[in-house]
C-alpha cells in the first residue's frame, strides 16, 4: 500500500552555538540602479536567513538601492545562513524526503498513485497549483486531459509561451495542430493554419476577447478563460505572431511570472525546457509559512522525454524537481486516470460500484 | 471518428512489359558450406520474386548447397523482382498506407485507438501476435499490463533476453526489480536480489519447473507458462547467470526466434534495441498468404524512449515499423486502456452499462 | 579526393505553359495593423514569385497596410509560385545537392573537409558568415576555437543570448564558467561568479564599454568588439541579469536578428535550440542575387548533441540545414583543424615546411 | 598547466577495531553445479576482502563446488569487507580522485589533455590498454585514428562484435560502410556490400587468413592482425553472417572477454552499449598489485553520444567510468591530436621545431 511521504521542516536552532554567536550580516548600499556592491551574497531558493540588528530573518526580493547583504559563507558565520538541512537533514526525515530525491531515469518506475495523491491533497488544502506547459502537450488527447484538470480545479495558474496557445487555438478553430489532425495526418494547406489562427485572434483583439465573442469555443485557453484561471504567456524570439496577450518583453514577462510563482504551492512542468528552467530559476524550494513548523517543500514535477531537462533543472538549483521521463501525452493520460481513481477513493460512501 | 486503415497488396503484373519479357534469373551453386557464389542476390524483407523455368515465384530461405540466384537489379530485368510497390504504390493505396508511413517523433500524436483496433482485430482473426520486450517493461505497473495482455489472448509468443525474465522472476520472488520496489525505493541488500532469484530458478531446474513447483506464482513468465504461450530467451554477453532456458548460443537463438517470426502476423517491440533490431532483421514486411490478394503488411509497432531505435530499425529495412516515442510503462498502460475500451465497444448488446 | 559540391539555381520558365498563362495574383489590403486579410498567402523561405500587372517578381517582407497576396496554391495557377525545384530538381543538380540532403544521424560520417572548404570559399568570396551559438560553446577549448574563427575572418556576425555572453565574460574575468574551471572542476563560491560577472559588466556600462575600459581583456566578446564584428544578444525569460546589451524585448530582438539574417550568405548553428529555431524561421533558404543564375542555397550547418534539433529545424522549413550530431566543443576543434589545413592547401608556394 | 591526477590506494587497517575483532567469514559448499548456497555473498568490482582462518585476503573468481562465502554485510562484521574507501576516502585523496568523479554531461568540458596523458603514461609503464568499440567508430576518419592507435602501441586488446569487424572489412574490400562512402554518399547496390564482405572472409577462412592471403590489406582488423594485437569478437542475435572468428556462444565469448579484462589496466569504451555494459560487468574497479600500495583505480573512459550509457554503466557498478558525451568520430580525432601532442612534449631534446 502506498503511503503519502510526509515532510517536516526543521528550522535552525538560533539559540545554540555556533549560530547564537553569529555576527550581524554586513550590508552595503547598491552603488547604482541594477548594480550590486562587490561581494554581494548571491541568493538561493532554499530558506535563507540574514542576521540584522541581532535578529535573524528570511530575506525577500532584493530591490535596487536597498542595503545588500555581503558575504561568501552560507553557514551563519558571517550572519547569513542557508538552511538546506531543514528539508534534507535529520535522521528520520531522510527517508520521508526520499521520494523526491530519487534519481531521474527512464528506467525508474514512476509512482503515479503518489503523484495523484499529492496533487489531490494540494487541491483539497486550497493550494496554488501552477502548470508550466510546452506545445507538445496540446496535441490530441493530452489537450483533453489538460482541459479536464482545469475544469476540475487542479490548475490555479498556467505559464507557457506563444506556441502552446497558438497550437491550442489552431485546434479550436481549425481542428489541427501545425496542420496535423489529432491522428497525425497532415491536411491540405496545413502549414499555414497556425498563422491563420493567430490572425483571427488578432482580429478579435486577443484570446479572452475571442472566447467572449465565440470565435473560440473549446480548448485549453477557452477553459482557462471560462474558469477564470490566470495565465501568463511569455514571449520568445522563436514566436510567430505573436498573440496579443503574449508578453514580448522578457523582463515584463519575468515579473508577471514571478507574481504567479511567489504564490505557488505546487508546480507541474510538462514538455518545456525554456519555460521549465525559467520558472525553476524563480520558484522557491519551499512553501513559505508564518510558523516555521508549517514550511514544506514545494512539490515540483518535471515531465520530459529525456533526462536532460530535469538534470539541467537540478543542476541550476531546483533540487526538489521530481523527474518523470516520458511522453507528455501519455503522462497526462495516466496522471488523469490516477487522479480520477484517487477522487473516487475519497468519495464518501458510494452506494453502488 | 477513427476508421481502420485498410491495406491492399497489389501483386505485379507479370503478363505485361517489362516483366513479361524478363529472362530467368541466373543461379549458381554455393561453393562451400556457408559461402555464397560471387554476385549473389542479397534478399530483402519485401515480397521478392525470382523467375526460374519461365515462372515467377517468391523465394524462401536459401539453404547451403542450394542454387543461389545471382544478380544486382531488383526490377525484374535479371529475373529478380523486389515488389515494394505492392504496398506503397498505387494512387488510392497511398493514403491507406499513410498511417504507417508517418515520421517518428515524440511530437507526433499517437493514435492509440487505431493501435488498439489493429491489435484487437488481429486477435479476432486468429493472428500470431509476437511481443519483443526489454527489461524496462517489467517494472511495476507495466508488468501487470503485460500479464493482462497474456491472459486476454493478445500474446502468441514472447521474445526477449535473460534480463527481462530475471527482473520478472526477482519481482515474483522478492517483490523488487534490481533491488527497487515498485515505487522506486531501494531495499537493503537489493543489488544482489537478481542474483539470488537466478540461483533459485537454477536450483528448481528452470523457469517452467519453478512455476510448476510453486517457486514462482505470479508475473509475466508465470503467465506465459500457465497460458502455454511460447517464449524464446536469447542470450547476450551482458547476461548475469544466465537462466537455464536462455539460449546462450546466438545462432541457436536466432533459429529459435526465426521459427516464431516466420509465423508472426503482428509484432510489438517494447523498450529493447538489441532484440528489436535482431527481430527486425528476420521479420518479413508482409504477412504471406496463398492468394496474392490476401497479402498484407505485417503491422510492427516499435516503442522506445527515443526516436533513435525506430529510425535505426527503418534504416535497416524494417520500413513498416510504426514508432511510438514514449516511456514503456506509460505505453503499456495507455494501450491496455484503449484495448479494454475497444473490447467493450465490440461487446454485443450490453444490457446495462 | 573530396570535391566541392556545386549548386546551380534554375529559375522557372515563365514563358512556357502552365506559367505563361497564369493569372495575376489577387491582392487585398490588410484590414488593420498586424491583421492580414483572410486567405492570405503564407510565405516561405524558398524562392517565391508573385505575378502582378502581368510580371513575376519575388516578394520581400510584407508590411502592415500593404496589399497582401491571397491564395492557397503554390504552383502558379493563382499567380503565386514557390520554386523549390530551382534547387532540388533537375537531373544533374540532384547529385550536386545531395550533400546537403543527407539524413541527420550520429551514425553518418561528417565530411569536415567539405565543411571547411565551403566555409573557406565563403570567406574568400566575401560572404557574410553568421554564427548562432549557445552557451555550451563557451567552455574551455571551444572558446579558443571560436576566438580563432573571429580573428581569422570567418565570423561576420554572431547571434546568441544572454548566457553565451555571460559565460564568456565570467571566463574572461574569473577564469571559470558557471563556477567550473576549464578542466571541469568546481571552485569555492563558484555558483555566484556569473552573477558577479554580470554585475561588473553592468557597472562598466556594457560589454563594449567593459572591453574598452580593460575590464575584459580576452574571450569571444572581446574578440568581437576588437574586430568590430556585430553581435545581437536576444533576451529570454531564462536570463539572469541580463547584460546591458541584451535586447529583452523579443520583437526588438527579432528585428535586430532579421537585419543580420537578411544579409547572411552562410550560417553555422552550434548548440542552441532556441536561437537555431528562431534564426531558422527568418533565414532564407537561398542567397539572393540580381541575376537568377547567381542564386544559390544558403549553406546552413546545424550542430547539436542529438538529432532532435536538426530534425525540428527541418520540420519547420529550414530544409537546407546540414546536421552534425556531436559535442559542440569537439565540432569546433575538428572544424578549425580542417579549416587550418584547407588554408595551408590554398597557400601559394610555401617555401619551406 | 594541467597536472596529472594522482591516485593512492589506502588498504584497510586490519589491526585496529572494528576489523581486528571481525570473525572469519562463513563458508558453505555450492549445492550443485552452477547453484550457490542461499545467502551467498554477491561479489563486487571493488577491492573485497574475506577473512578465513584468521587472515584477510582478497577473493578471486568463485568456481563451482568451491566453498562460497555467505553473508550480507560489507563492513567486515561478518568477515567480509568491501573497501570502497580505499579509493574514495581520505582527506587529500578526495581531490585527487575528483577528476574521475565528475558528473556525466554533454555540458561539461572534457579535458583531453589529461586523457591523453593518462593514456600515454599507461603505454609507457607497459600497461594493458583494452578498447571496447562499436561499429560507429569504423566510419571514415575514426577508422584511421583507431589504426593509428593500434600502430603506435596504444591498443593491447580489442573487444567488439561482428558489426565492427564487418564494417571495417567492407571498408577494406569495397571502400564503403553499410554501402556509404566515407563522405556519407550511398553507392549502387550498397546495402548488400556488407553481406558480400562477409562472404569473402568466409571463403578465405576467417579474418586472419584473409589478411595473410592479401584479401584484406588495410583497416583496423588488418592492423590488429599485422601487429599481433589480440581481439575478441563476441556474437549477438543481431549479427549478419557472422564472421568465422565471431564467438557465437555468449558464454564462450564471456570467458574469452574475461581473459582479456582480467589483465586489463586501462579501458576505453567507444560507441557501444551492449559491449560496454558487458565488459563493465567483468572489469575490476582497480588494477591489482602484489603490494597494496600499488593498487590503483582502473581508468575507464566511456564515450557515447548520450549520457545514458555512461549512467547505466555507473548504475551497474562501474563507478570509475569517466564519461565523454560526444560523437565517436570526433572523440577519436581529438584524442589522437592530444596524444600526438603529448608524445611531442615527451620527446627528448628536439633539435629543431
Amino acid at each position: 500500500m502506498t503511503t503519502r511521504p510526509r515532510f517536516q521542516y526543521r528550522p535552525p536552532n538560533f539559540d545554540a552555538p555556533p549560530l547564537t554567536g553569529a555576527p550581524d550580516a554586513r550590508f552595503e548600499p547598491a552603488p547604482a540602479d541594477g548594480v550590486l556592491p562587490d561581494g554581494f551574497f548571491s541568493t538561493t531558493n532554499l530558506p535563507t536567513y540574514v542576521k540584522a540588528a541581532g535578529a535573524w530573518s528570511r530575506p525577500r526580493k532584493v530591490r535596487k538601492g536597498q542595503p545588500v547583504a555581503v558575504g561568501t559563507e552560507e553557514d551563519g558565520s558571517q550572519g547569513i545562513l542557508v538552511h538546506a538541512e531543514g528539508f534534507l537533514g535529520g535522521s528520520h526525515s531522510a527517508n520521508e524526503f526520499g521520494f523526491m530525491q530519487t534519481e531521474v531515469s527512464r528506467e525508474r518506475p514512476v509512482d503515479y498513485a503518489v503523484l495523484a495523491q499529492l496533487l489531490g491533497e494540494e487541491k483539497q488544502r486550497g493550494g496554488k497549483i501552477v502548470w508550466v506547459v510546452g506545445p507538445a502537450l496540446v496535441h490530441a488527447r493530452a489537450r483533453d486531459d489538460m482541459i479536464w484538470f482545469v475544469k476540475n480545479g487542479y490548475v490555479q495558474a498556467l505559464l507557457g509561451g506563444n506556441a502552446v496557445a497558438v497550437h491550442d487555438l489552431e485546434a479550436a478553430i481549425f481542428g489541427t495542430t501545425l496542420g496535423m489532425t489529432s491522428s497525425g495526418q497532415g491536411v491540405e494547406g496545413g502549414h499555414a493554419l497556425h498563422m491563420r489562427a493567430i490572425n483571427q485572434i488578432r482580429r478579435a483583439g486577443g484570446i479572452t476577447a475571442a472566447v467572449r465573442q465565440g470565435v473560440v469555443t473549446s480548448g485549453i485557453m477557452h477553459a482557462l478563460v471560462t474558469h477564470a484561471v490566470p495565465f501568463v504567456l511569455a514571449g520568445s524570439i522563436r514566436d510567430d505572431g505573436p498573440l496579443p496577450e503574449v508578453l514580448a518583453d522578457t523582463l515584463v514577462a519575468q515579473d508577471a511570472m514571478r507574481e504567479v510563482t511567489a504564490q505557488a504551492t505546487f508546480a507541474v512542468f510538462v514538455a518545456t525546457a525554456l519555460h521549465a528552467i525559467a520558472v525553476g530559476n524563480m520558484l522557491p524550494a519551499f512553501v513559505d509559512a508564518s510558523s516555521p513548523d508549517d514550511l514544506r517543500p514545494l512539490t515540483t514535477i518535471c515531465v520530459d522525454q529525456t533526462e536532460f531537462v530535469v538534470n539541467k533543472l537540478r543542476d541550476r538549483g531546483t533540487h526538489q524537481a521530481y523527474g518523470v521521463v516520458t511522453n507528455a501525452q501519455d503522462f497526462m493520460h495516466v496522471l488523469r486516470f490516477y487522479v480520477e481513481r484517487w477522487e473516487q477513493a475519497q468519495a464518501p460512501a458510494p452506494v453502488l460500484r
